[in-house]
């Protein structure tokens, strides 16, 4: 059988950068992309050169960019520009117009025979500061005409992503400068590829994922020739397959008309232009192609002067129209400050990118530090790889119904949940859309079980309406929270959401509990015990920890709490009388979310499980929240060491993708649902059930976090992450004046502010300023009332874990100093 | 300005193939791809045919297929490969081997100079009974070496896809023929496509489009030149986002170790294979080449093989592994018969591909006429415009937050959901995953407006537990149905749905009204009012009509029924009393769905909103399923002449792709949760709210349907799907003696079986066998207890619609006399 070679999957992180990547937008830049080599890219970028410079009346700019040349010095594709518009420059008709002009290489690789840089320059015979200017730059160059990945490695001058990226970010910079006090349309700047779209670069990765983090507006260069149509859309379908924006196709004419088939193609949305066919004579200057060739790329300048004056129009004019027509979730609209409406253009990895208009527009990044409502895990790679699996499962599949249905996605991803996060005790899968479907499926299932278990159904399972006057309740904790619908809802405990103001159906079918709750402060793990236990006479030991893997450790079953804990237990569910029944424990492991990142006392839950496990109530985890690992581990399970028989999975498990929600469950569970009947199966679905491009996306993203080969954060033989969060910045922060308490585990870093009554709680307003300064450092948080928090992605380097932290540190300063 | 030039859009659809298209599986079939033209796919296809043929011990069949060939006869990739075999044959080491071998083109274009047919053949010395045999044929051949289809239109000799198929489906079953008593691996068939993955076929379809129906597993043939790297890639990619899998790919070298890159981006998960160099002498007869070519080939041949074993493997063993760990929703898994579980394999517009098991494995088309859940709308063209719109989407976006923020496909998704489904009445969009979402929150913002219009909310806006003394309750209709959680189906009648055996925390919280109800039976419409109406004395008039129009006119505003109905409104609504208060209306328009397809009188309809506005009642329309052109209108409201206050979309909003949903509100209930504490907001929203993925398939969709030149079904300018079921079929249905009532009515087409009372109801299994029947005609329908429907999309032609019916009305011919 066919064995495959070694192949080491090279990471090149482009959000290693070391400035932040902003794509300025004071005025227009594209990038020139090939469908192949060698189909006339550099012929494209000196025609808009030459229609810009040599036709505009008031003087104008143009930068030429080429970050990647090879077999330098013979072949310079930037020289090539200049010495064509200095060329037609001087032709007669161009007389006119005033133009000066130079040419430059920054970087060389050792190995290029002609050491020196080049550096090329004309003036114009006018007052160069009223003439227009041509600015053609080559930012690495390398001596072999090969492609730019082989040279490198043959020549030794490896140059990685994030520096191509940054010293392109300086290039822009320049651009910027240069337009001072000039319109928008008087400075145009273009980066010309090397190759084809998927060619790789210097570092080996190709460069239409190369150049993603600036998603800047393209250009395609098509292939007039036969064969053309093919390579020209599968070029465009790899663009668009990673999110660029086509603004125009343009190729050479062939005399085949593959522009009828590329129009219908692109269903007019994208105009095509011919350019006329290129003399074939090496001797030939092509002044007169240029010259024949004028409407056509006067034609191609206005198409990309008009998708940009377009774009800052949309980019500008976006947050009021949202403020008009859209209604968002957990919004108070009339507390939505000017300016306050954040456009995200796009998402790169971790990062958003967000239109900012400051002293000059730009794409910037941001660090969505609160994981888009924890949905987010992705780094680019992996995001690149899930968009490729969402264009491939939409085309094979769309959406199929599931019922008595199979597809491979749905299977994969079933047999991957109860591989993972279901190990050891799960053996079901049931599908839905959001964490409060899959609750209330959970909440039907454990009712289900309890009844049967509890002989309350009626042996006939006919009509059971007599049942009625049996209620039952849940046992669940203080400050948790299981989603929006209403059954999620009776699930928890009252607070700001559940209001009649709210919800007028709310009642709060639980029996409450408050629980323990763990924090970090001045780097000890302090356990709190609520009043109402008996834990007057504890010792010291028993409630101060040095480490966090000391609370999460299984010997502190025979510590003095845990007989404390299960005392008050025993209590609370022997003193609960009346026609209500206990039929199912529910909470979050170790973390509750939504509540206010509180961690509750691992000890504590697990002898929750065992008192109710053996009173016959069944256990639902909620784990929509600790799922895939976000606590450094697959499943709070393994944090906890005991196991639920029903536990809802939904967020992260697409890879921060599309919704997709699962409740996994016990054969024991499922068993209660067999029968005879129709009317005794679980009678709940919706209507995407297990759609497949949900279940190929988690089916991607669970093998992507627990792969050594993908997540350089495994660590422990896949059972954990490594520590992502820096110990002295945590301990710095753990202990500052501003800070109440400090939960950190696996991707999730919380911090709790100190605030008086008036500023605490849901709906405070406290920690907006902050969080504003903190948006000023690429940092996107959103705040819990007064609780604030970073969550990383699994795969999130702890290099950047540390940037957040050092800037969070240093804002919490100014925060604190502000306040006195 | 550029101007586009006016290009028409060809519709060529597949699936108006005469002949269901099946992809037999007795035996590998592949398509060879090539990533450009002239990579050597034919030498491909010769080398694959000779590690098959002249190394196999047994006698095996390859069969060579070429849909399509250009420059014909000087040009026959059939006649090369044929040639080739017969020369590598006729070497010295071959001679041990028996082969025979034949070429033959079945159809050429009136323009080939030659026309007389191509046959060659050739025999070994040996007994051809126990030879090995090659079997080339080309089907379609013209005269000009230029793209398919320039050479078709200028020859006058243009194939439409469908035919193309038919006749590659005929060859297939003639590879099945030839392999009957052989073993799966002793008969290999290749398809070789012409040029590129996205070149033109003879009607213009990129041929990647045109093969798609099939879906045959890919070997590429990549490019080993410089540029080769980007060119391979772009093309896999457009394969596999058109749902294709590559099994390897394969090229030619050329010294730049392009397999290094190429490993690298399929991240080893599919093979590279490298083929020495092409002499390039025209006179070589490439004997030696093919010969140190042989274990590259023999390498492929397995992977071919051991992809194809696996895949079958895979297809047989898929519904047991599904019993054993998938919990299906609303299935009664003991009553999944032996054989019950339906491998989907893909999707292609409105047909399943499902794997069979019969007299031979075949993948064949199966008819979604539940539209899967009544989410799918799409046809074949759509669904590969949405994914390559997903595609492109999750690489821009992936999922970002959107409290406070705002990206392009959710404002533009919000604005067509104002300028279509909320025309006129709606002023804000709130985004959720799922109908049954969509409608919690219409609720909430229901109670709220009724609240503050009723003041039953306290100035303060703060602490509001002094009204829950106050219960709301709904005005909702018997049958209806909502969403499978907690506070949906509390505004839904009892059913079997809500018994203490599945929710046993549903009370339903309603007025449940008996609705008059409007049914078809011989031909006439006829409405059947509840007992309770007082509606004795009615003329014949009022309630039998000739036409469906007759029922939706608004002229019966003034006929004898409107009183009747009005009058007993008002008593229903004046005898309600207590601490309850009716607080919303919520209803289907027209359609009640889940609850067995009843249509409901629009005049009631009409007149329970008026009655209700006039109490300040707000009005809630459930359109999940009738939203989008169900009913032949993009909107209900459209059919019942008056409007909500708040309105749900999901199912087809995002074509049938990925859950979204819309509550859609006017301003007065928007400005109900306006005020100066976060508190007073809408507490509501889920992971995913207006996530990009969802939003973008709804603009896509949304503008698609409406759109004439995408969907030719729109009439009236765009107000009116053209009538879908043909008049003559529907009355022999309607008047057929196992049919209690019809109901049809835009993309729907419903029946009632009559059925005594123990064959009646949801659970009941009485069509259970006429639908067996039905699928085994091609058309998967699944049942509402006895009641059946077939759901087309909004772009199903009225041919496809006629062909359904034909089907069910035998059916229910043979389903009759089986009866009696």
């Amino acid at each position: 059988m066919y064995r495959f070679p070694t192949v080491l999957h090279r990471r090149k992180l482009s959000s290693n950068a070391t400035i932040p990547l902003e794509l300025p937008l004071s005025h227009p830049i594209y990038t020139i992309w090939g469908s192949n080599t060698d189909v006339g890219k550099t012929l494209v970028s000196a025609g808009i050169a030459a229609s810009y410079l040599l036709s505009s009346t008031p003087p104008v700019k143009f930068h030429y960019l080429k970050p990647l040349q090879t077999g330098f010095p013979s072949d310079s594709d930037s020289r090539f520009v200049f010495n064509k518009l200095r060329q037609l420059h001087n032709r007669k008709s161009n007389h006119n117009i005033s133009l000066s002009a130079s040419n430059i290489v920054l970087n060389v690789s050792p190995a290029v025979r002609d050491s020196a840089k080049e550096i090329d320059r004309f003036e114009c015979e006018d007052d160069s500061s009223t003439s227009s200017e041509l600015i053609c730059k080559t930012l690495y160059a390398w001596d072999e005409a090969v492609s730019p990945h082989l040279a490198a490695e043959r020549e030794g001058f490896v140059v990685e992503d994030s520096t191509v990226l940054e010293t392109l970010q300086l290039c822009f910079r320049e651009v910027v400068e240069s337009g001072v006090g000039k319109e928008r349309s008087e400075v145009l700047c273009i980066v010309e590829t090397a190759g084809g779209v998927a060619s790789p670069g210097s570092s080996g990765s190709l460069q239409c994922d190369l150049y993603r983090p600036f998603r800047i507006p393209a250009v395609l260069v098509g292939d007039g020739r036969l064969g053309g149509i093919s390579g020209t859309i599968s070029a465009y379908e790899s663009l668009t397959l990673r999110g660029y924006d086509v603004v125009a196709i343009i190729f050479e004419d062939h005399g085949l008309l593959n522009e009828g088939p590329l129009l219908s193609y692109v269903r007019n949305k994208v105009p095509v232009l011919v350019l006329p066919t290129v003399p074939k004579d090496p001797s030939n200057d092509l002044m007169e192609w240029f010259e024949g060739s004028h409407s056509v790329f006067s034609n191609l300048k206005e198409i990309m002067l008009s998708a940009y004056v377009e774009r800052i129009r949309k980019l500008h004019e976006m947050p009021n129209k949202a403020r008009d027509i859209i209604w968002w979730p957990f919004t108070q609209h009339k507390l939505v400050p000017d300016g306050g409406v954040t456009v995200i253009d796009s998402r790169c990895g971790e990062n958003f990118a967000v239109f900012k208009d400051k002293k000059t527009e730009v794409i910037a990044p941001l660090f969505d530090a609160c994981a888009s409502w924890w949905t987010q895990g992705p780094d680019a790679i992996l995001q690149a790889e899930l968009a490729r699996d969402m264009g491939y499962t939409a085309a094979r599949f769309g959406h199929v119904m599931f019922p008595e249905n199979v597809h491979e996605p749905a299977l994969n991803c079933a047999e991957l949940l109860l591989q993972g996060v279901g190990k050891s005790w799960a053996s079901r899968v049931f599908f839905s859309d959001n964490g409060s479907t899959a609750i209330e499926i959970a909440l039907k299932m454990a009712f289900r079980k309890f009844s049967l278990e509890h002989g309350l159904i009626p042996d006939s399972h006919k009509d059971a309406t007599d049942e009625k006057s049996i209620e039952f309740m849940v046992l669940a904790l203080q400050r948790s929270y299981h989603g929006d619908t209403l059954g999620a809802m009776e699930a928890q405990a009252p607070s700001s959401y559940t209001g009649f103001l709210q919800q007028p159906w709310y009642t709060g079918r639980g029996l409450f509990l408050s629980p323990p709750s763990v924090s970090m402060h001045n780097n000890k793990w302090n356990i709190s015990i609520p009043e109402d236990f008996q834990s007057e006479n504890l010792k010291h030991e028993s409630l101060i920890f040095d480490s966090r893997d000391g609370i999460f450790h299984k010997r502190r079953d025979d510590s003095e709490l845990a007989p404390v804990y299960s005392s008050y237990i025993s209590k609370v569910l022997s003193e609960f009388r009346g026609s209500s029944k206990i039929a199912a424990l529910i909470m979050e492991p170790v973390i509750q979310g939504s509540g206010g990142m509180h961690m509750v006392d691992p000890l504590f839950q697990r002898i929750l499980v065992n008192e109710c496990r053996s009173r016959k109530i069944p256990v639902i985890f909620d784990e929509v929240f600790t799922g895939f690992w976000r606590l450094g581990v697959e499943t709070a399970v393994d944090l906890i060491h005991c196991e639920p028989d029903i536990a809802c999975f939904g967020k992260l498990m697409t890879g921060g993708m599309i919704p997709l929600a699962a409740t996994l469950a016990t054969d024991a569970v499922f068993d209660s649902f067999i029968g005879d009947s129709k009317l005794k199966a679980l009678l709940h679905g919706h209507s995407y059930s297990a759609h497949a491009m949900g279940c190929m996306a988690a089916v991607k993203s669970i093998q992507w976090f627990k792969d050594p080969l993908s997540n350089p954060n495994v660590a422990s033989e896949g059972r954990l992450l490594r520590e992502l969060w820096n110990d002295e910045l945590v301990l710095k922060i753990s202990s500052h004046s501003a800070v109440q308490r400090v939960v950190v585990l696996g991707t999730l870093f919380a911090l709790e502010l100190k605030a008086e009554s008036n500023n605490a709680g849901y709906a405070s307003l406290y920690a907006r300023p902050l969080l504003q300064k903190l948006r000023e450092d690429g940092v996107y948080m959103r705040p819990l009332g007064n609780v604030i928090y970073i969550l990383s992605g699994p795969c999130t380097s702890p290099e950047i874990c540390n940037q957040l932290l050092v800037k969070l540190y240093d804002r919490l300063e100014e925060f604190d100093g502000c306040k006195n």
